[in-house]
């Protein structure tokens, strides 16, 4: 991925991204009261599941294997919230920003990444879509709770529209560069208007089914 | 799998086993009020979801990365449910047919892969249970409920006798696609008897453990 | 790794400890009224599950699928519990003596693997981890429970220990067998002590966060 490492600007964006998910991983854990281990793990799967399942699926080393930066973020995202309990919970808007800016980024990389190994398109769509919210699921699959972005976020859909574009303007031959930033920049405002204004799906109300 | 590919009734086949099983994961997803995007996933999870552990394990391209027909017969399922949620109930004697025929498949196409990449005969038994099975294993879990594999099913048992026969058959040298009609039949015959009749193993009462 | 086919001692190691692992997912297993098929899968994914997940990540077959030795000792421990389910309780002192070889067994197994493959030492500490630990947090996920490894067990840690000390000797050019023996008997002795004196990481107390 060169695109990346030629980037300064990207890697510093990539590193606030992992440690906003990792911080979100933390938080998380410490209502459960788990330990330090749990804790630490449970922020190193939300900030990189989803790439790693990318990663696995399309054939390569997972991305965290090749560069200790991302552990570096998550041990720094434990120990920030040991000793800054408080701080965290006030600067909750730095940290949603940072989580959404996060969100695009991984969501370029994820469907960039698939489309350089020569993938159809339409994988890469769902490869944009697993980096930037599988990490989360798996977070939630893993503490024992139905995974929220099956319910209310719009994470999902925020990844889904920014994938689309990013993958469309890539196939009409758009400047990496400017998709990149385009895309980016469309994830974080939905999802950061759908949170403003509480966008949702339509929820399926199901039947009371027997299995 | 130029055995699938040339035959193209085995496609009409596979076609109906995930909208099948993609059938019963959003069904599965509506009674937890899960949101479009939610069913999705859990519909696509259950449909492809055995392959995709089986491919991993082989050390191949998941299947659904290389023809977009599991997306599209997932999304088919989703519309159906949306469009004809009570007509779904009444025609559940047809979903369970469906749904036994594309097990029967499934089983043989994860047995005749692994075999076909040199694995061991007790390796393609594991693989053709697996691409049975755990595609429902992975959708309980994500709905954070106790697989049902593991408690009541026959699945598992119908699944792991006709991946035993399969394998044994074409050990022997039987006509492959002899061998796949008997083995798929094997396995759906056991599965309707086994739900008419309520077969299932044993149960394991356990001790009141403390961990 | 022939430094496990050439000595026949680690061999029989091997087996006791995948064995005491599956011994103890059959019997949490039966606590949930699991049947005969949802006990073995259990009793097996705890026993493989960590080193299926670090083959995942270096990127070889799964360990198990070339040595049938696996299956056996998980079909082995199922009989047993079956069998003698009293033993196995009165035995428990036994069991967990298994268990705790096993467990440096697993770590050394997961380092050296991933040192030999080429990856870099912290990945090796990593895998280390994964291997010994993994497993049973994916036997927690499947039957629905909040792995016990984030709350209040020790295991964690005195995998990551081992995993340490055996990546730091190998770097340093420790005998590669004195360094085996060295690492797998800090690791039991860490587990051993951890439950005598109910050593435990300091737990996170959280904010009451709402999602």
């Amino acid at each position: 991925m060169n695109f990346i490492e030629n980037i300064q600007f990207v890697n510093i964006i990539e590193f606030l991204g992992t440690f906003a998910f990792a911080i979100s991983g933390v938080r998380l854990a410490s209502t459960k009261n788990f330990d330090l281990f749990g804790a630490f793990t449970i922020g190193f799967v939300t900030a990189i599941g989803g790439g790693t399942l990318r990663d696995l699926f399309i054939g390569v080393t997972p991305f965290w294997m090749l560069n200790p930066v991302y552990l570096w973020a998550t041990l720094l995202a434990l120990l920030f919230v040991l000793l800054f309990k408080t701080k965290v919970v006030k600067l909750k808007y730095t940290f949603f920003l940072f989580d959404s800016i996060g969100l695009g980024l991984f969501v370029v990389v994820g469907a960039e990444k698939t489309l350089s190994m020569g993938f159809e398109p339409w994988v890469a769509v769902i490869m944009g879509t697993i980096t930037g919210s599988f990490g989360g699921m798996l977070r939630d699959v893993l503490i024992t709770e139905i995974p929220l972005i099956f319910r209310k976020e719009i994470y999902a859909l925020a990844c889904v529209i920014g994938a689309v574009f990013f993958t469309v303007a890539y196939v009409l031959g758009l400047n990496i560069v400017v998709n990149e930033i385009l895309t980016a920049s469309i994830v974080i405002i939905i999802r950061i208007l759908a949170v403003k204004f509480h966008w949702h799906l339509p929820i399926l109300k199901g039947e009371k089914q027997k299995q």
